[in-house]
């Protein structure tokens, strides 16, 4: 059987992602679509709007054969360790191509990108390290970087564009296999990412959320099935975000001691002080946000830092699991996805843990994280009981 | 001028505090009445039902001319530490006698007692030691190595109550003082500490705090300047429970680290597996407390564990301040009170502190508990804040 990879968010299943699903499938010819995909706190480090296993569900409905988690050392990091993660988990895999969206769509220059940066990589880390020294974020000095020193012949890609640096960090970390799998891009359709606007039946995750926050209706750009499970979600207090969660990190970043604090990932010495006056004056995540931004700290960092706090995640326990993937968690599968890991369940080199208990020190964080997400203060707590319980003893969603 | 100490919690100012003080005035024949208090977090390891604020205009509104507030590091202890504290603050101020309210109302028992356990010190202590490891708790110990010890000639005070506990341990401390103070007590009138039932125009802390967190009415056993206070914080979502401090305590037990459990003030290891386990599985503080409270530990002695751990103190933080007592704060007075003051201050060895700021690493464990209390996620915010600003900035409380 031949299998095809894609690197996902879900948060929540739209259209667009309907679309990528039917192109990948289309465009790679495999018999298998097996999705990795970020747990409860996703890559620009929010909660997941609904729980993992919903989303496991949305995607089982729509195309995907088997989804298998993104654990939390990869899925809350900077594009580069979220790709080199998902990455090695669909070679893990077995799968023989990978497909990403993105606003190039062709991916000759993805390719071409990867190799020229990759000849001139002395030379643009001093640059990113110079620009960064006088001030800027890295993404910022990244891009000085690249225009400093390919000005007389520009790049193919334009890097500035989200869904163009994530593809352009999975083939790079897909050129570092041995036996890289085959890379295919598609044309992101409708809205980009950052987009609030939707239009047409293609609208942007973020257009979406904004939609079922605002209890609007969004069903126009969800698949059927989605649209069920999403106002059933919404009616029962299932729906989670930062706002959601501020009575917990507010709390926590008024009790936690300045030297714990610069334990946690990503925490810079210096910034505590600022986080807690923010804190005390603040009634809501985006009062919040909005005292602690600087140029220096954008929002997505700065998400991704609070994600580490309320989770509790220490330098120590990241730097541990970051770098190789050392189990692939199984979150669930269709009939036929069941054959494919039949299929290649012998030839497998880590672990494919099927229920929590099998490997308890290895999913720690993701434990850890998965236990934050239920402790939702405004959920009933038959939910978050659920939840709880289903991280702990549930098999992989059958469909 | 001549002044009384008296020890409080005041949760809330009831009939009964002000006999205790109408007493301790006519007794003593005291100028002065000086309350120390506890802040934000009680002896049985409780959130006060309103803010110290509050309850130092209570208390001055009812006959007292000064409140000081008892440091976290001795207001969520056993009795021996709390009443340590207690009694080292009052002599710092000058006091020239104190009272406390009693099951046994007489004081020469208080000071029989005392003198005999101090000669039956080391069998006493020995006894104690057997007990606890043949698995008793503290106190089931000393009531057991007490009765194996003096059973030809029982102690001429029950050691049973917890109100005669606390004074034994008053007596205990002030006699170590160099001049100590005159001890003085009073019979407990009407219900005892424990009593959930209301009897006369007295009723015990516990079942006046019963009667508001059920929003029935407790005006009988209030003096009427509390009771216009009162039924606005309770109209105002003022009122604080440990009930609604379980969303924080749950997420933090969910989400902190093993080793990190173990240097919390209190914690043993080991227990720490049992408490996760029961906030997994527990949707309210009362029904968490039923799943790990056993022999060994009593409900008070888990609820100071359970403060300490929603406050985040170590035990290193702890044993920094655990002894003498190194400042003083003061949080209210009348202007007999500030006479008071003025004429003793000179006299005084320890800081009188009337701001946080004045002296913020010395107040560090009770800004920390302060911060904590005022994360109340079911209080509108606008309190929450009004509560952050009065710690930092607020002068003592004037009448």
């Amino acid at each position: 059987m031949n299998a095809a990879g894609i690197v996902v968010e879900y948060n929540p299943f739209h259209n667009g992602h309907l679309y990528h699903v039917n192109e990948t499938k289309r465009q790679s010819n495999a018999d298998v679509i097996i999705a990795v995909m970020s747990g409860s706190f996703l890559q620009r480090g929010e909660p997941a709007l609904v729980d993992k296993w919903t989303r496991t569900k949305m995607a089982l409905l729509n195309g995907v054969d088997i989804v298998v988690e993104l654990p939390y050392a990869f899925s809350t990091q900077k594009a580069e360790t979220f790709a080199s993660g998902a990455i090695q988990i669909l070679h893990h895999l077995k799968c023989q191509s990978f497909c990403f969206g993105s606003e190039d769509g062709q991916i000759e220059p993805f390719l071409q990108t990867a190799a020229r940066l990759d000849e001139h990589k002395e030379a643009l880390d001093e640059s990113v390290r110079l620009w960064m020294k006088k001030g800027s974020s890295y993404p910022a000095a990244q891009t000085l970087a690249r225009d400093q020193i390919f000005s007389g012949h520009p790049l193919p890609l334009d890097l500035s564009k989200p869904n163009n640096i994530l593809g352009f960090h999975y083939v790079k970390a897909n050129n570092k296999l041995s036996g890289p799998m085959q890379p295919m891009t598609i044309f992101r359709k409708g809205a980009g990412y950052h987009d609030q606007q939707a239009s047409g039946s293609i609208a942007s995750a973020t257009a979406v959320r904004t939609l079922l926050l605002d209890q609007k209706q969004a069903d126009a750009f969800l698949p059927s099935s989605v649209q069920s499970i999403l106002t059933e979600h919404s009616q029962n207090g299932r729906i989670h975000s930062w706002e959601m969660y501020w009575p917990l990190l507010r709390y926590r970043l008024l009790s936690i001691q300045a030297d714990e604090l610069n334990t946690i990932y990503e925490i810079e010495e210096g910034i505590g002080p600022r986080l807690v006056e923010a804190a005390i004056k603040s009634s809501s995540f985006s009062s919040f946000m909005e005292r602690v931004k600087t140029k220096r700290y954008t929002w997505t960092r700065l998400q991704r830092m609070m994600t580490h706090i309320l989770t509790n995640t220490t330098k120590e326990e990241m730097d541990k699991e970051a770098s190789a993937v050392s189990f692939i968690r199984l979150l669930g599968m269709t009939q036929n996805g069941r054959a494919y890991i039949r299929s290649i369940k012998k030839e497998m080199t880590i672990p494919l843990l099927s229920r929590t208990a099998a490997g308890s020190d290895m999913l720690a964080l993701d434990i850890k994280a998965a236990r934050v997400y239920a402790t939702l203060p405004s959920a009933p707590s038959s939910y978050t009981g659920q939840l709880l319980d289903q991280e702990f003893s549930a098999p992989p969603f059958l469909l």
